[in-house]
């Protein structure tokens, strides 16, 4: 701007800083890169990256041992879109419509009736007794192995009604940059979510890099029967685990067995895993992703019927929490924006 | 015994193969090395080492990738001593014993009273309902971080009746060779127990190097409350699973979410995991160990009130399932034999 000298200078230094930087070795271009491109400079992305230097850095005061380097993340909101309404439940709906041919009383009967007629309003008023009978009829009365190709079909065919694409494109791209980022650390990452532990591990490992056995979620009771096709467990209507709220800690007590240092989610859903995550003693990290973003993907927080964010938001400053704006602290949403 | 030059030869031969063996390098030496010391040769080493070689072999036929490498391991009696009572029975009553101040009508009512008195015979007779009783009696009423201590102390300090050695130390030796040869094969490793899943873990890592997430047992249920001391779990007087019989498929599929290729137990609390584990389509491992050592450990199978072996051991040659020999299979049994 103020001249072709200066200009010529300003590209001249440009292109030795990349002869420079061209010129280490590839392993100290990698040490030195991003690990979150897509996470805006900030203080939501420099409390992420101090954490884990803290615990990871042998020697240092807050140094933990990579077994205990267990981090928890919330699904629904935190890392893959919730609005606007859970998969899970659109999965559910759209099985009563599959299903219905079977159950022609279905067509009279509440709240069953409500998703045959498209009729919103009537299914919120069935609230979660509702929802409950909503889940049994869909998700029990054959063995798993049935319910993992019944979830494994819709997952591939289903499309976000908003975006118009499968489901499994809606994760948010910076949160999987921090998934890879902190298993890179030594850290397991472990989902603890309210949807089903059955309905998430047909595609956890494909679309976050999570094994089955670290993933956590609501659960029915199942039941072993060795049939005409051999050994096969059937699932019960009974509900096992309501792994969301309170229901957290005691998932993550059953499944992991160690407290974890870091949890993230994004709803009063999430409260309590983050209690018990950073209530520990020791160097510990909590995360609340804050959806803000009406344009790239949804805003809302303490009056949304999917993943409202009240209280846990209120006590976010009293316990040190990092609270992501997702409008602000994000480059970008999707991978595919 | 032939005369004194045989004798040299076989000494001199001795030598020069020890020569040989000490020459090799120090990796071609450990590669070259048995996995396995503490098993004798037999049929019940070779379809270990056949089993690991088949799936593990990238290309071949039965190749089965690491991830889906889940080995699941009862603990009572397949990887540590069972007799005369639980382990977790010892403990249990050592509580009720230490607790019974606190509790001066269990001086009248049963089953504490048979406890107290070291009546087994009227212990035997309160069932597995007394046996609840006694459980939730010692088991239920504190936070999981004050039962852990409590079950870490006490291991820390009891003693086997007949060894008088710590009940750590009666690990099968073969066992422990076992478990880390196929982690070594990039299988993972989980206990699948009847004992109670919080009172294994504190101390799984150390002696089997198997982490918390990696153990699954019985369970009582909990509740989260944040109090003066923070948040906390408080164990509950309600069962939640019993992780014995057809509960082991049912607890590996909640924990695990994949059917394990290999199951190694020792009772007919094994059965229905072993039944689930080998039934599945691709090459699969079954192993039980038959308790056939009256001298250096028991010998107990159809009629033994712990861990009874009947219904399995006859349904083992239709299943194609390894029967272990503890006599004959075993070089030693612990390692301080």
């Amino acid at each position: 701007m103020k001249g072709s000298s200066v200009d010529r200078r300003t590209i001249l230094a440009g292109l030795l800083v990349s002869a420079a930087t061209l010129s280490v070795s590839g392993r100290s271009a990698r040490a030195q890169s991003d690990p979150l491109p897509s996470w805006n400079e900030g203080q939501a992305k420099t409390s992420i990256l101090d954490f884990v230097s803290a615990v990871t850095r042998e020697g240092a005061p807050d140094f933990v041992p990579a077994p205990e380097r267990i981090a928890t993340f919330d699904n629904d909101g935190t890392l893959w879109c919730e609005q606007p309404m859970y998969v899970q439940l659109a999965f559910a709906l759209d099985r009563v419509k599959a299903l219905s041919a079977k159950h022609p009383k279905w067509k009279q009967k509440q709240p069953f009736k409500a998703v045959l007629d498209n009729d919103i309003a009537m299914l919120a008023k069935a609230g979660e007794k509702g929802l409950v009978e909503l889940v049994m009829a869909t998700h029990a009365g054959m063995t798993t192995a049935e319910f993992e190709q019944i979830a494994s079909e819709w997952i591939g065919s289903a499309r976000h009604p908003k975006y118009d694409k499968p489901y499994t494109d809606l994760v948010y791209q910076p949160m999987r940059e921090l998934l890879a980022y902190l298993r890179a650390n030594g850290f397991k990452t472990f989902i603890v979510s309210g949807g089903g532990i059955e309905f998430m591990r047909p595609w956890s490992e494909r679309i976050y890099g999570i094994l089955p056995e670290q993933v956590v979620g609501s659960s029915i009771k199942t039941q072993f029967k060795v049939d005409k096709d051999g050994a096969v467990l059937v699932r019960l209507p009974t509900i096992d685990l309501v792994d969301d709220g309170p229901g957290k800690p005691v998932g993550i007590n059953s499944h992991i067995g160690r407290r974890p240092i870091a949890a993230f989610g994004n709803s009063d859903g999430d409260f309590q895993m983050l209690q018990w995550t950073t209530g520990a003693r020791g160097r510990r990290f909590g995360l609340l992703v804050h959806h803000t973003d009406a344009e790239r993907e949804y805003a809302y927080d303490r009056k949304s019927p999917f993943g409202k964010l009240d209280k846990a938001i209120d006590a976010a400053g009293a316990n040190g929490w990092t609270v992501v704006s997702m409008k602000d602290d994000w480059k970008r949403v999707f991978s595919f924006q």
